[in-house]
């Protein structure tokens, strides 16, 4: 069941980094809305592998087949089934990890959960398995687009290690996005950062850091109380994405720091509307989204696989160590925009069905 | 379906600040495992206002009733209902807060997702709701010392806005964060922390901080790939509490600092099991935990409850002002360490259960 | 998770027949739907022992009390709670019930389930456990009646073990069916079925028989194709009444002894609306309702408890005999009837909901 | 969400008749169970349609492709992707269809309630949707094989309209069953049903009729109380195959006739274990199996499909006629013998993971 994501607008994945492909099903979508091949396309060329210089030169297609529901280029309603075949299997680039468990991968725990484990490449593992949930958010992209126009959803590179951007997220466009391989919002670190990451790259080691996102022109009122709370939602679909480790919404941690007097969002009347002065809340309360722009930021770790020699053990339990070799994304974050995005918008778009269930659209 | 958690171990809150009480439903408890209403109540306690001199001073026993699901202090397999009832309500202490948003709270969220709202106190918002939280990880907690002897769960206030506690969370026991009624697991910090609380609740401000939390002796194995990993699902339980902003696992926002080589955590074989040398991933991999301890971190902003004069609207959607007064907590972090325990409790007993589906007990 | 009902109208209920009470939370329910305490308690009244000389003499006040969820007669779209407490509580009458397993009954499944048992009653097995189903769906109707009003849902005792009653879906009314204590639909059989209930009960034995129920105004497009097909829906909810055997809708087992050309049921336009010329569909074509009645049928065992010497077994494994006593329904349908319509409104309401979050309001 | 079955031993299904292929992931599946593909295929031929001269003669290979989930037959614990192409496509054959509304198929109802529907052939209201279910079956078969070797589940043509076969649910044999075309358990009514059922076809026309089903040695204590008993979960898995009209478990509707007297069963103790003389129940009490043979009736309507003329509407809403053309199943019992066998048996998979969730294997 851990491969369902959604209760209403409702995606199931599937699939190893090795064997027949990797997919989705998408149920609970609504009918009538206007979807392409080539719409599911473009997102998925924003998170294939060999897309630029600074990135896996793996090559991968990552070509979508639609197998159902969707007709003419609408949807029908019924189950969205998005099939990508896996294309470039080395499995012997791969023999020494099947009985070596690579640091800070997930081999071991799952050997330790299932007992049996896809004998090459990360398997269910791979960050291959979030081809599913890109592909899918581009029909729910859709889908908030012809019942909610206006939405948007847009995340960038905050920072790589130490080299931080500086973005506006109220003004910041996806075009911006999109115009440097790295894909930060700030033109002044795009260079430092796509060197940073050669140079990491030919070191042989790896570099993290952290993705902002935010969506604008959310309406007020989505998002549940209690355990489905749009904040808590939000962060378990970011902590559900490989090599994540931190999720922080508004203030954040930084919040922590300042009392209540300074935290507080007042209210005020804004063209009509109910706004706050301030956004430290970061676009909800008590689980609710307020109108405001949602704003979040995602802690990505460095990439576990680096060209070096690690101490580590076997299958059978013997300390040896592994030397990793291949080929590998020395900083994951530039792929990873387009999945932060996908998740966000998977979160919005299912509880604005919810929503929708409750009172009718917004 | 917003007040349910968990997948096998589910639970069904209900209840708002003002009307009969507050309560919760466990439905998927394992049976014949030993529970007392006083092990239940002992938990509420932890939790209740009126527990010392710095949380708020509001009369509320929380007694809880046990309806349904135990029998001569044995669960029966059948969900276990369990009633707090409402006592200590002052509906005129809060006759402005229905005509006016208070900054920071969720009364004008509330208003745009439902049209309608509790007319007094937090409603369903108020952190008196996870009195049904605590109440069922009381009741979890005796299925993983039943199932599975030697899970420990220990939350403890980590910093209070700047005042930072140094603590070991391989070292950590229960005893020495209920020694002080901060719950900090610093002796050399509890004095400033609680002098610093006091000082803020004599200005009418609020504070945050941060709640860190260990689990050990977890085994290896327990989490879902993909959607339900381990460290998503605890992410969302700990951004669904009220007043939280961030959450991070082992290394977090910090480790975006470090390269692959400085990060990664090498294996080797210790007392014949699989460990790592270091614990930056902080006990999980791939969603899974490795049987290391699990260690994260979760940022309270400063209580939105201040006594002080705000900016905000009325529901008619006219500026005026709100005088803030009456009892509130000025840092509700003391109160929180048992609802951030309740909650990591609760995703490690469903977790573990999922896992008892799936292979049969670790 | 046996507990729950519905995927968007979510109920939840507890308790055991002995103990603190039974209850229901109803989570996903609309706001500010209208909904009193006194219509809940007439569906209640409607299936309480003790109404008429037909039914069991046990005398169970069954007052419902709202916990939360509804405020100044409003629903506030957060989760209703409902409890209606135990009070005639006599232990004494089901002491010989510990120790042996009733025939038919559910004493020897529920401990070769959980190897523990209530000690006394049906516990969770009790029809008590329905209280709460009808108190949701007292909700529930109101719901339908604010959203999409006309709709009808009327069941009625259509067999009292041979004696059949002559009922047409299309025009009984829920006056007629609650204008006699037996609760069928057609006067002229109203007699004989009351003195058959009697004589059987007087002979220390029971009966059982068949329960109709139209639900009449339904929109088309309710019910979902594959699994939760609007039939199967009903098929589950029906059987998991206590006491039921089977379930047709349409032409049901009847129905296979018609040729194709005999059963189709042919299109026309009438009122400018699609219309079918007959209905052996009973309303449902391929899972989704048509427009046409859905027209139902379910099947109900003779009660299990008689009074009389029965052939059994102890918990400890030794052959003996029960003699049964106390106060039963020895029909239990007069009393079933609201028990069929309140989960034929639960299922209608959560699909009517489903198709809301997909399409809007029908 | 309507194409999901399943609480841990979960199935999702897609696709139309006509487009790229249906297919099914399963998610939950245990680790280490093994599984062919030729296990698979096996039960999918039993589906296909020209398996025999007495069903559709349409040629369709069905073959199965595993893309995800299992290696070097064996499942590794990660969702199981099996994709059916779709080959025999001949859309003109429905060009009709697509604009007028066959009578008792569900062209009307999906475009009542997508308001756009698949151009042509069942689209998703086609049993060829089936496939993944059966597929899904083949895999749950095996698992109940490893983990609780003896369960057997084998269903029967029991009618084909008024011709009724004379069978032992306690002794009838799968190869039986398989030994004849029209998969009944009688050799002497085999003749008369095949010679019916062609006759039937030669005329244009379609018969129905009832399937029975048992599932024998299944562990006492599965199965949920209060909704998910498992009559409850087996009625909806019945009558969510397309067709269906009515279900009824142990003495079903004729149980109605008896007194309690009658029907209950006694315990007696046999070999050491609880049993019932006789079994009235069909080996469910309280909604949990209690040992004995799990028996149930499943009623099949008259296929829809005729070679007829027909009065119907168009979906523009005029009346007009369709004549009924093309290959069809004349009676779809014989095919549907295995789905109703693998709707079973995915019931019973998925409460036995249940069950060990909540206790440990039985």
């Amino acid at each position: 069941m851990s491969s369902t994501y959604g209760e209403i607008f409702r995606i199931h994945t599937y699939g190893e980094s090795h064997g027949g492909g990797v997919g989705v099903i998408i149920d609970g979508c609504p009918p009538s809305i206007p979807v392409s091949q080539e719409e599911i396309q473009l997102e998925l060329d924003r998170r294939r592998p060999g897309q630029s210089e600074i990135v896996t030169p793996r090559k991968e297609a990552d070509t979508a087949e639609i197998l159902s529901g969707i007709h003419d280029g609408k949807t029908l309603g019924t189950p969205i089934s998005i099939l990508v075949r896996n294309t470039d299997q080395r499995p012997s680039a791969y023999e020494e990890m099947a009985v070596k468990y690579r640091p800070s991968h997930a081999d071991f725990t799952y050997d330790a959960k299932y007992g049996i484990r896809a004998p090459s490449g990360g398997g269910r593992a791979s960050a291959r398995e979030t081809i599913g949930r890109v592909a899918a958010a581009a029909v729910a992209k859709k889908v908030l687009a012809s019942l909610y126009p206006g939405i948007e959803v847009i995340a960038w590179v905050s920072t790589i290690q130490h080299i931080q951007a500086n973005v506006d997220p109220a003004t910041i466009t996806a075009d911006q996005v999109e115009s440097n391989i790295v894909r930060t919002g700030d033109p002044l670190v795009v260079g430092e950062m796509i060197d940073h990451i050669k140079k990491i790259r030919s070191d042989g080691n790896s570099v993290g850091g952290i993705i902002e996102c935010v969506i604008r022109h959310c309406p007020a009122g989505l998002g549940e109380p209690i355990f489905d709370k749009l904040e808590a939602d939000l962060a378990k679909a970011m902590l559900s994405i490989p090599a994540t480790k931190g999720f922080e919404i508004g203030s954040g941690f930084q919040g922590t720091l300042l009392t209540g007097k300074e935290h507080n969002d007042s209210f005020e009347m804004r063209e009509g509307k109910v706004r706050t002065k301030t956004n430290r809340s970061g676009g909800v309360q008590g689980g609710i989204s307020n109108g405001e722009d949602i704003v979040f930021r995602v802690a990505f770790k460095p990439t576990a696989t680096i060209i070096s020699t690690q101490d580590t053990v076997t299958e059978t339990g013997e300390n040896t160590t592994l030397q990793g070799k291949g080929r590998h994304d020395a900083c994951v974050l530039p792929r990873a925009v387009p999945i932060v995005e996908a998740m966000a918008t998977l979160v919005i778009t299912d509880h604005f069905l919810r929503q929708r269930a409750l009172r009718g659209l917004p």
